[in-house]
């Protein structure tokens, strides 16, 4: 399978990529470095690097920034983080993927805990996870039959220890229990879920 | 109760405004007409709202701006509409009203059912309501103890059959049923809930 992983360069896309490239082509796509340089908030950008790869059989994105920080100070200038980057560079990636992806291709995007189990400093992370797993499912009904599209929505996640103190009581999930999560989307035959690593 | 209702020429603003303007003093704003004319796209005229309105004990917001359209033209472009309208109007009439509102007063934003029942045409409401329902349940942690926030998610609604040939197997909220609901979050105790009416 030739799978596109934007996002490569974080914790969770280098972790999934060194596990797939195993037995799959990952095109490795970061906004600083990767076989294709590409930033996701730009629909430019996303186009570019589509032309560039040409079809492809699965997409994964592992990124997603948003704004962390005091409520106090949150306004609408700070929340257009997570609209750009979590919220609708991945909705572009697929609004724009699905003239690129093969007639059985899939979509895995990635959300987070935070969407139902909100923390402090996270609101704009929910927001955008909120808008993308609904997008989602709304996705699942409109893409041509045959194209699926999950979320795999994590909440911390055990190889980023850094961020444990920010989300009290939240059970870290394993890198394991992460792999099959996108194992699951990206090799099953379900769509539009959210699937949570356990 | 002193109570904002934006949206209040629509159907649902008009329907609310005139059952507890029995018992409340209700301030209506709508964007053409209305006691205050406002644009919640726009940080500036929310800020003039609330500046003009002063403390206040509740707000209810029925206004939520999003694309309806085919799938197959859906892009970035079309995709703004939802965001800055249900999405950020909403959001920014939370942020900015927190430091106006009363220390027991309430926040009862609109999402709706394509959040979790997608239907063809509304994926744009479907993120538009995901965002808004995370967010709520985001804010409820994060607002100053004693304000409280919800949403109220209807289906169609009864006075709105125009609509129901969109969503089929939908049954139509009453406007009973649509009443209570928003009752219950502005009367009641409960916060960073989504109150589906039935």
């Amino acid at each position: 399978m030739k799978i596109i992983m934007v996002g490569a360069s974080g914790t969770m896309g280098k972790f999934i990529s060194t596990v797939l490239e195993k037995e799959h082509e990952i095109i490795k796509v970061g906004s600083t470095s990767g076989d294709i340089v590409a930033n996701i908030n730009s629909v430019e950008s996303i186009e570019e690097m589509y032309e560039q790869i040409g079809s492809f059989d699965a997409l994964i994105c592992t990124a997603g920034p948003t704004y962390v920080g005091p409520w106090n100070t949150l306004t609408d200038k700070e929340f257009r983080k997570g609209i750009e980057g979590k919220m609708m560079g991945q909705i572009n990636l697929v609004l724009i993927g699905q003239h690129y992806i093969s007639p059985t291709g899939s979509f895995t995007l990635i959300t987070g805990a935070a969407t139902h189990e909100p923390q402090r400093n996270f609101a704009n992370a929910s927001a955008a996870n909120g808008a993308v797993e609904a997008f989602v499912r709304a996705a699942a009904i409109e893409l041509k039959p045959g194209i699926r599209i999950n979320a795999v929505s994590p909440t911390v996640i055990e190889d980023s220890p850094q961020y444990f103190p920010y989300f009290p009581g939240e059970v870290p999930t394993t890198m394991r229990a992460l792999e099959y999560a996108f194992r699951k989307s990206v090799f099953g035959y379900g769509t539009g879920q959210v699937i949570t690593p356990h």
